[in-house]
């Protein structure tokens, strides 16, 4: 059930983002091209997933939907690209093929993920089927914005480019993922359930509370994998983290512990979910799919 | 009268962006550092201006002047970081003062310049003062992200990093510079405009003429200011353009040629404020301004 779930989130984001990317024709084009490149670059939509299952949860429309998917994605996309940078993490090769500013240059990798996080504000508010009066889009748009920025995804990057040979205690770990990628995955959640009509503050805190957990046990089965993965499987060096010498939750817990607290994770978010019906299958099937994902 | 508006604006969006930017002491404090340095570093805040003078024009309320001010700052705050960048424009110096990656990182710079533009969408939606139901709010951020993505000022930007060393006739310069400076200075004024509670399309239209006459005006000025401006005055390396083989306005028009230009743009952004009254004096002013400073 999920992985043709997975599949079709995969199809409809990417039917989506090819509708709401500028076409690479369209002047200028290096700029788009290298936008393009970047969005289908192979990767899992994750983000978009939640999005879609969040949607299924609370019976959403799915046109709403496609947008709070990609604009998610569009954020992704940009954090990547920036994130690959030589200033950054300086990675050659993401999936398989060379990052952005290896198959353009750098000056144009800069300007893509620039411009992809402006698309992504852009689509929200442009997309006047999501709502009438604006309401919605602007309580997305301000989610997205506080996920992204100096408090979120971006400030996540910046407290690990200052880890990298810093020591490191758990609290001080889960501070950076919670921003680095904890940040996004929760608007990924908070996204989908905005675009419902009808939605408790008792049930958005409660798939806040799910997002969370899910949030840090994906990181949590990132670091593990650095370690047991296969290199082909994974997609990136096996053992990089540790070469960098990067603090790690196996690093602090132990393997085993590692894992632990990632079930651990994984039940809380179930919990969280129980008052939740059927339509909420896929998001619990998302959680144990984070936990046991082995790429 | 305009000195002394300049000024009041200047220290106006500067009193906002003072309290809007998280505090330098806030987690990651080394990014909100670098956030505030970049953001104060003595510009002359044209663009803040442009969308106070067109309040004024239109009576509009204060407080919703100063988060448009403040937003189209933070994106202009932004693209200088990130266009500083060695991989770009490679400046040590901006304004007399070290570049962001001087004064920091590069990775830091890149991480400022993320984090500004999306706070610039951030302040927007979070500012629940500007309407009720956000239908003015989504239009201010759908204008702004038009105007700073791929086909506004972050396109100029990859025209312009392609331009460099190669010939370019006038059309595809006015075509670089509407992108590059032109299209934030349209969102300046059209924000200012938008915060207004009554306007009619007629005045929606001239007011974007006006913009679109002194955003290319400001353009042309800045190339003849490298010729003829005095290096401490204009804050850059005077002849830096010509050194580095960028097409110009005075290169394609001749000196004499380029500030004909400047002054017919100029009387004709003064010809579509003519319905305007007094109120619009300010933006005559500064259209005046700007083809006659001499930083």
């Amino acid at each position: 059930m999920l992985a043709e779930f997975l599949t079709e989130a995969r199809q409809r984001v990417d039917t989506a983002l090819g509708q709401l990317l500028p076409a690479a024709s369209i002047h200028p084009a290096q700029l788009h091209e290298a936008m393009r490149y970047s969005v289908f670059n192979g990767g899992k939509r994750v983000r978009p997933a939640l999005v879609y299952a969040t949607g299924r949860a609370l019976n959403n429309d799915s046109e709403r939907l496609d947008i709070a998917a990609s604009a998610v994605e569009l954020i992704h996309a940009y954090s990547l690209v920036h994130d690959d940078l030589p200033a950054m993490d300086d990675d050659d090769l993401r999936r398989g093929k060379p990052t952005c500013h290896k198959a353009f240059d750098e000056a144009t990798a800069i300007l893509a993920g620039d411009a992809l996080q402006t698309l992504a504000f852009h689509i929200i508010a442009h997309n006047h089927s999501i709502d009438e009066d604006g309401s919605r889009r602007i309580g997305m748009i301000e989610s997205l914005a506080l996920a992204s920025g100096s408090r979120g995804m971006a400030g996540g990057q910046a407290i690990d480019l200052a880890a990298v040979g810093e020591t490191m205690d758990i609290a001080q770990l889960e501070d950076m993922h919670i921003h680095k990628t904890g940040a996004l995955i929760r608007a990924s959640v908070k996204l989908g359930a905005l675009c419902s009509d009808q939605i408790t503050s008792n049930q958005l805190e409660r798939l806040d509370h799910y997002a969370k957990c899910i949030g840090l046990a994906f990181q949590i089965r990132d670091d593990i994998l650095d370690i047991e993965g296969d290199t082909e499987t994974i997609g990136k060096t096996q053992g990089a983290d540790i070469a960098l010498n990067k603090p790690t939750y196996p690093a602090l817990l132990g393997l085993d512990g590692a894992k632990e607290r990632a079930v651990d994770l994984r039940n809380d978010a179930l919990q969280a979910l129980e008052p939740f019906g059927e339509g909420a299958d896929l998001l619990r099937e998302l959680a144990k799919y984070i936990v046991d994902r082995v790429s």
